[in-house]
């Protein structure tokens, strides 16, 4: 059976030293967050998501979630138990706006706290997950009237939410959508359609679930320009705010999926439901997009937690299991076999797992200080993060799926058999590189969108900051010799974005062919940069007279990512700089049998 | 649903221009080979994979192998009648030997064969893949009782075999068995131990099944010299060749795994079984490792046929669903969308998928070749493919578990939903890169004993060998520019190979911790070899007046190779070069939570 701890010690030194808390303490949402609440959030929220959540993980995938015939759905045993508890211990609330009951911590904190929920239990961590969408799209664009009606059920957790975009004949193109609005008479709208893959559709967690529905009205443009956003709660919601009768919004199916099996992804059938519009008529897409950003940001996250799980595990069996000598001589001689741990190549993954899992975390973090930021009118930060959400979900969820991958197979066979657990992770990690846009989508966000955005301003910061961090590198030598190897890991993705200029014009198939390198490429340097200011930390406590162990694992770690992981950089610019000649040649029938 | 068509078009082109069948037609077993009997078995072995196995493949998965209370187990619904179809039409003895009822055609034909057979239904193409093996060790080792009692059932299909090293406290290092061989007055031995993930251990397809096992008999060495094989049938066989008594073994229960749903993976209890010993005694290692090196090919071949049939269903997909606009400008107006196969970034990965599958392909028949010629006495070729075997299981596996994830992201959500198939291939592919060796163990083949035997015979011939094809390139244009990326692509490998010499001695570590980067840089050189090969000979057609859009397609396929992934081997060549020191430098305690 596998096991988590949550990794609370390297959450705080990322949020000591490459965030950097205490600088923003006299912010508002800052000022609460004082050392000892953040300590608290991370020690007592990683002991409820170790004790509560985590047991239920591997149950809950064995079983899954069941649809009953009157269109009912119940989540697996223990599930409801655990939901109940998190919502009393006020877990539901922490970084929400305590205008609507919320605790206003700083995105940042309940990044932290959302991590380690996802680590223990990706399947439960959805349900509230979806929930927080659905907050972001009604504070941005609901009347005061549905912020009054649904924003504090929603906020404390007693009731859920729902993102209801793809249908069966549409999924990235959402100008394909079916779905019919039809006005009536008392302002409010019928709902009819069919959406698939509604994660959270339909459960027994809560006693109402806030659909959040896109769908468009009589005489639309049959493009995305067309599409309006509608509120369509499971139960209706009378005056005085007690629930009424129940909305012709129905489960129809549960699809049976690869992996995430104790969230329930629904088949959401829409027979004239009571809806009502939120925000502008034929503004939905941009009420879309407030929910999918934030959402990107959290499947970012979801690579970095699976995955997290997944090291911890690798290390473990890697200490415990038994096979074969070191090259260099048998470690434990009195044993039969020395453990895995000796094995070159079993410490290859590990360090892998370890460097992109302890990075990861800090730009995640890093990221969610930017939300903050941004939140607070920082420009910059807007401009860093609006570049960064494609490359945190899409390079984050890659990475967190070749993790899990590879820690499944520290395992060997046992690896491969349910009950260690190990590919439940590869199962799970796997749907976050498709959901809230593939990561084919991201990349295409990042090189077709926020790279040409404001004159190509928001890479040209964060070029310009690493280049910055590059001249505050530490005056320690293996710091100074990682620092060259950054630099010549910007050097990449200077010359690759200057290859898209100049040949992005003549033929955009050319940008478009290198979008997922070039996404890959940011992600190392992004990464990197975090590498970059843990170690200069790292070297900085040291010289001040330091000795945790700690802080020389952190050295040795930026090492590797510099030795094994930036050199991808150059073999990334190389396929970018091929272009799209050799990739769009072949005709439809040249493909596959013939 | 999914389909599959077997690429017999694409084979055709590799046996005749980069195996060069036609060459070897006055050997034995080759000469039996003409192009008609080729032709029959590519087409009808194709029609047969087509039309009875792989209808059996999704449902298969779903289904699963049932354990019965009296440790009988079945195989999913159509198994068995597909099995007696497969055994009644010939085609289980296509490559044995004429001597036990085999058609003796060459390896590389019965490869071709098994490929397919693999991209229908890897689950079911497992059953007689184990079969293969006991029949390669009982040839090479059974006393002449023990073959004529044994191969031409094996051989015909009407008995099933096993390979069962594996026990719960053993895995990769055979000198942790624990199971026991007792020595019995008449000859035989009394086999006592519990064996784990046995393939095809139990099933209802055969009559009897043969297990291969590995034991130990009294007083031998506690290490894998005192290993021992021996052959313990399910049911014993009288001296007249019936069927007499049930042997003391029996499947303990059904492991539950990623994938491979349809095979039966056993826990294998030996209760004081019946068993003779195979070739002399504690030299099971040896024996061992015939059954292994055809084995690891045939786990090579898995990588390639499961993305196969993944790749076919990605462009499949790719030409049918629309969803969005071609950057360049919608290319289907009248539509409302375009399909996904006019995105650069969907193209990417068809055309990656189709630059690996196929040359996969073209590695695989031309290391059966290399085997058939090995068997023929030919010391180069059995260099080569000692060198190759786990380059071909290792890189050929990872890259079969690439492609089906890449396929699966070409679906969107509908890859991640169990009725569309893309996420089984997935599954089925994972257990490539784990049994028969990890492709860890697999690359440490390659680097601590294949690249050492003989003072390095083998990786020279292979680079000269490289060098030599090099020298030959076409006068194409397009070809001589490829020719230049596989230069320097094996400049990488040669300096690689250059830097292991110049650093094992003093530290084995930095073999160890460069030798899955060095598997990965040899596979793309050897896939490179092969890409090679097949442009020359598609410019050499073309010039010659063959018109045919296939050898475009080829020379775009190969140039793409060059573009696209090609550069990998710089920065497999920098990792190496990072070499042991941050790999290894951290103590056990330093990884994970603390």
């Amino acid at each position: 059976m596998p096991h988590y701890t949550p990794p609370v010690r390297d959450t705080r030194f990322v949020l000591e030293h490459v965030v950097g808390l205490d600088r923003y303490a006299d912010q508002t949402g800052f000022d609460t967050a004082t050392p000892d609440v953040v300590e608290a959030v991370l020690e007592e929220g990683g002991r409820f998501v170790a004790e509560v959540l985590f047991p239920l993980n591997l149950s809950g995938d064995q079983q899954g979630c069941t649809r009953h015939p009157d269109g009912s759905v119940t989540t697996p045993d223990g599930f409801k138990e655990a939901y109940r508890q998190f919502v009393e211990s006020g877990w539901a609330t922490l970084g929400n706006h305590p205008d609507y009951g919320g605790q206003g911590m700083p995105h940042v904190v309940s990044t932290a706290f959302q991590e380690y929920m996802i680590s223990a239990n990706m399947a439960f961590a959805m349900y509230p997950g979806l929930t927080h969408g659905a907050i972001a799209a009604l504070t941005a664009k609901g009347s005061p009237e549905q912020k009054a009606t649904y924003l504090p059920k929603l906020v404390s957790g007693e009731w859920g939410g729902t993102m209801n975009l793809t249908e069966p004949q549409c999924g990235t193109d959402l100008g394909l959508i079916r779905t019919r609005a039809e006005p009536q008479a008392d302002g409010s709208y019928a709902i009819t359609g069919t959406k698939i893959f509604i994660s959270s559709g339909e459960h027994d967690l809560t006693e109402n679930i806030i659909h959040l529905v896109l769908a468009k009205t009589p005489g639309a443009p049959d493009s995305s320009k067309g599409i309006s956003l509608f509120v369509v709660p499971k139960v209706l919601v009378e005056a005085d705010g007690s629930l009424g009768a129940r909305n012709a919004v129905s489960c129809g199916s549960i699809e049976h999926k690869m992996g995430i099996h104790a969230n329930s992804t629904c088949v959401m059938n829409y027979d004239g439901a009571t809806g009502w519009l939120v925000g502008e008529e034929m503004k939905g897409l941009a009420a879309m997009f407030i929910m999918m950003n934030a959402a990107r940001l959290g499947v970012g996250l979801q690579g970095l937690g699976v995955a997290e799980t997944a090291y911890q595990n690798g290390v473990a069996y890697a200490r415990d299991r038994r096979q074969g000598r070191a090259l260099t001589g048998a470690k434990e001689p009195a044993e039969k076999a020395d453990p895995l741990f000796v094995h070159p190549d079993i410490r290859r993954m590990l360090m892998e797992a370890k460097a992109l899992t302890e990075g990861l975390r800090a730009l995640c973090l890093w990221g969610a200080l930017q939300v903050d930021l941004e939140h607070r009118g920082d420009a910059e930060a807007a401009d860093l993060i609006g570049l960064l959400t494609p490359v945190i979900k899409g390079f984050g969820t890659d990475m967190g799926y070749k993790i899990a991958t590879d820690m499944q197979q520290v395992y060997g066979g046992h690896g491969y058999i349910a009950e260690w657990g190990m590919e439940q992770y590869v199962r799970d990690a796997r749907i976050a590189m498709i959901y809230e846009g593939t990561n084919g989508v991201q990349a295409m966000d990042l090189v077709g969108r926020k790279l040409a955005q404001n004159g190509g301003r928001a890479i040209q910061r964060f070029m310009t900051l690493v280049t910055r961090k590059l001249a505050e590198v530490s005056p320690d030598d293996g710091v100074k010799a990682y620092g060259e190897q950054l630099k010549a890991a910007l050097g990449d993705l200077q010359a690759s974005t200057m290859w898209f200029l100049a040949n992005g014009m003549t033929n955009p198939d050319h940008v478009g062919a290198g979008a997922v390198p070039y996404m890959h490429l940011t992600g190392l340097v992004a990464v990197g940069l975090m590498w970059l200011e843990m170690a200069n930390a790292a070297a900085r406590l040291k010289a001040g007279g330091d000795a945790d162990p700690f802080l020389d694992a952190k050295l040795v770690t930026a090492r590797f990512y510099g030795e094994r992981l930036l050199p991808l950089t150059g073999a990334l610019r190389r396929q970018i700089e091929g272009g799209a000649d050799a990739v769009m040649a072949l005709p439809p029938e040249m493909f596959a049998a013939a």
